[in-house]
């Protein structure tokens, strides 16, 4: 198995990228594809012991910046994400990992690799910490604006991948909403709950933002605004409380005490709790399989990764995405852009 | 000056919401309504002392539960929070303040008291605590399906009550989004942003949901739905991690001989997070002050939530929203429902 790993993306870039992705060609006996500036990456893996055998440069001279644009990304046809998604199209890759700007590489994925037939918004799921396990937000950013037959898609996408990733059986399927009832929410989310609710999905009905981490439904479904802001804004808790917290300490010295006897729980605490850690987001619905790692990603989370692109190889998660998108047919009709 | 108090409302009724009632009436000088179910009122003002030239009883037997829908409602003319608002209607109140069923509270307030002349839509707008002092969140919930021209006239709102209420001048109004490039967002915060540009506002841009408790802005606008999602999905990750730091404490000794030092801090950081802590939401855009408290609300929440009727009043927010939208006139036009 091949995997192309975005050597350029990341806050670190390659000092991070190649060293995570050596970790995974070793650890997972895959062989990786290192895709970037040929002479950066050369200087990189200089410094490290690893099989050259299962690691192969590719040069893509041209670099893409966390805040770029569209139409700057249409005319770098040599930067490592749009090379990267070439050898996924070409079938000379069997995956792409990237950790770079995630909104180009959801762009230049879905225009190089291509959707699968059936699938009329790609979504990017990602795998949350709940208080009973991991819960999947499918979409958190790709498609921002929605239809109800969208949601229902991503609903499907979302089965397939904790079906057969995660081997869990018929998932409770949650709809991101404000309100238990059917008739609380916008009109996006009230007709789609009538879709999701005449589907042979486990549909369990709305969700509100505080049931998400609390691991109510195993999959919730939202529009991918819907589903940034709530990334989003779970990072932005978390920083908050831990910096309050760390002002609080400052208070007194009991605290202060208290504080340095919890430290290594603390640490453990955000390192559960920090997205960072957990290998990245999946694109699905696109004919061929991409990773999309946090910018902030350390080597580790570049190996884990690596590791979700090689599952969704094994369990050839779109393949099965694109069947059940065929049975459920008829029924996105008017979900058309 | 008078305000009415829905002391049906809430999660633990009258017993909370009368406390809460009599103190502020008390602390502020102020004259209350209590509206509900006389008997059980005067059940629980036989346990305080209490100026009884000060509070008045006004009866309404009928009770409207947390997750009553819109059509029960309509029927029921006899509710605390119908009784509220119509004081409100006929100028017997000055303000209304429940602790009821946000929705129905909107929904009848809107009926009851109506909008005010030139409002699209009203809004629920929130303080939140963040790291450089408070910011408003606007619309947590009064109007989900939102058009530009609608997110504008929040922004007006926003601002004029910071300005009047909290003497902030020409606060930083703030667009919730998922990136800070005019160019990211859906369709509707795309031309949101172009109107807040375009207008007299002091506009900084798109905010992303980890900026909402940095203070980057002090207002942010959005639409009902998503700040609402915005709001449970903070209130979530709050929950899950105390929960978190709880079972990480359990681990060990060391722990939890740190956690006991911490708790007096802890406690205050959590109430600082605690949105039942602070009095309740403002509902903008009606004819009339309606301030909605957090279901949990005890009594010195429901004292807040008095006192900030008080504040409406005696600033005239609802007043000089009505001026503000003259001035606005022809630029919401085509916001029109």
């Amino acid at each position: 198995m091949k995997i192309a790993v975005d050597a350029m993306g990341g806050d670190f870039g390659p000092r991070v990228t190649v060293a995570g992705a050596l970790r995974a060609a070793q650890d997972f006996g895959i062989d990786v594809f290192l895709v970037g500036v040929e002479r950066i990456i050369k200087n990189e893996l200089e410094k490290l012991h690893y099989d050259r055998a299962k690691c192969t440069i590719v040069d893509a001279p041209e670099a893409i910046s966390m805040g770029e644009g569209i139409f700057s990304l249409r005319r770098k046809a040599k930067s490592s994400i749009r090379v990267g998604a070439q050898l996924v199209k070409d079938k000379l890759a069997d995956g792409f990992v990237s950790t770079g700007n995630t909104a180009a590489v959801v762009y230049i994925s879905r225009k190089v690799i291509g959707a699968l037939q059936g699938v009329e918004r790609p979504a990017l799921a990602l795998l949350v910490p709940t208080l009973r396990g991991m819960s999947l937000l499918i979409d958190v950013g790709a498609s921002v604006d929605c239809r109800p037959g969208h949601l229902e898609q991503f609903a499907v996408m979302g089965r397939v991948f904790m079906e057969s990733v995660l081997g869990l059986e018929n998932p409770r399927i949650g709809l991101m909403s404000i309100g238990e009832e059917e008739s609380k929410g916008n009109d996006l989310t009230r007709e789609a709950y009538e879709r999701l609710e005449n589907s042979s999905l486990h549909f369990i009905g709305n969700v509100e933002g505080k049931d998400i981490y609390s691991g109510k439904a195993d999959v919730i479904v939202c529009d991918g605004f819907t589903g940034n802001v709530v990334l989003k804004v779970s990072e932005g808790v978390v920083e908050a409380l831990f910096h309050w917290a760390r002002r609080e300490v400052t208070r007194n010295l009991l605290a202060k005490v208290g504080f340095f006897l919890m430290k290594r729980n603390l640490k453990r605490l955000y390192k559960k709790v920090d997205y960072a850690e957990y290998g990245g987001a999946q694109l699905l619905g696109i004919n061929g399989v991409c990773i999309i790692g946090h910018g902030r990603s350390n080597p580790q989370a570049v190996r884990s990764a690596v590791r979700m692109a090689r599952d969704f190889v094994v369990h050839r998660v779109q393949e099965r995405i694109q069947a059940e998108m065929a049975k459920l047919g008829g029924a996105t009709h008017g979900a058309k852009a």
